[in-house]
């Protein structure tokens, strides 16, 4: 059986606006659970073990991946992050749903492990439009920002392997449609508890 | 290119209130068409050609079936009913989303001839509720009554062919949660325009 809670994965290019979407979503879903990272760099101050990242060192990061213990992991320049499988099973079965923040790479990944999970591309209204949101950020170098925008349309390229596109126009309209396709993947057959049919002729 | 308009069938066993749930889903959204079916019953008084159904001579209607012309048919006691393909095919792609109110038989019937058609079963909260509201109809002989109550069960067994399952046990709720089903179903990346992406990257 399926579990009936979710695993939402959101993902879409840089400059999206992926954070301020996920940060609304848990205004609008207090249920709604995030599931917490591994990493083998250090901690920042104040960052807690547990709820920031599980912080493991790379020996011990390692030995996960051999077990298989990551939904998806990825090397980003001298550090490992990943999705640890046992965490995210935990708030499943707890019965929340569960938003997973990762690249396009890592949601395939996701996919591949958890044929259920649900997996959202965040787009924006236009590619012009994007370029404008990540220059008036103004955080990075422009050798940095130019790799970003090559690499968007090898994530765009990635796009038909999800299961939802969901355009970035306005915050509230997007929260709203990701908000009913979580609704709306609540209702699917195949997502339904077993017991389900005996619950409603016996009832 | 699969259509952005969406065929959506809704269907569940008698008493459900699935017109109830129809009609509310016309008023809430007015961009809704309703398929009108073809048959072969004399037409009543104030029935209009076209409008209320399609009305056909039985010869006409064997050789549209022979034709491959009707998305389902079914032969209920003497006459003929059918949703001609045709018509279905005009109002989708004038843009609209269409509604199809067809048994559980004819549902399945047009998922096998448009698989991307949505098909919603509507389900009553419990059995005991849907035998309260049928028995409170009174409108037809017992014998009739526990014929339609054997049927149920049948129709429950093709459930699983669904895509979606709504417990109409609160009309607004119902509603609601169709309308998310249908927004969300346009978002799905497989009926997402192809020059979309283009679009994007060019815009």
């Amino acid at each position: 059986m399926m579990s009936p809670s979710l695993l939402i994965v959101v993902s879409g290019p840089s400059g999206v606006g992926k954070n301020t979407v996920i940060n609304n979503l848990f205004i609008r879903k207090p249920d709604l659970r995030y599931s917490v990272s591994a990493t083998t760099r250090d901690p920042r101050p104040n960052e807690i073990d547990g709820q920031h990242y599980f912080f493991l060192t790379e020996t011990e990061f390692q030995k996960k991946i051999t077990a298989g213990d990551f939904l998806e992991w990825a090397k980003v320049y001298e550090y490992y992050y990943g999705t640890p499988k046992q965490h995210v099973q935990q708030l499943l079965s707890s019965g929340c749903d569960v938003i997973l923040d990762v690249d396009v790479q890592g949601a395939l990944q996701v996919k591949k492990s958890l044929p259920e999970a649900v997996l959202i591309f965040l787009a924006p209204p236009s590619l012009a439009e994007l370029k404008k949101r990540l220059a008036g950020r103004n955080t990075e170098p422009e050798t940095e920002l130019n790799k970003r925008l090559q690499y968007i349309e090898t994530e765009f390229q990635m796009m038909p392997q999800y299961d939802y596109l969901v355009i970035n126009k306005e915050i509230d309209l997007t929260c709203d449609q990701i908000e009913c396709i979580i609704l709306a993947e609540k209702r699917r057959v195949n997502r339904q508890p077993e017991n389900l049919l005996n619950n409603i002729l016996n009832g």
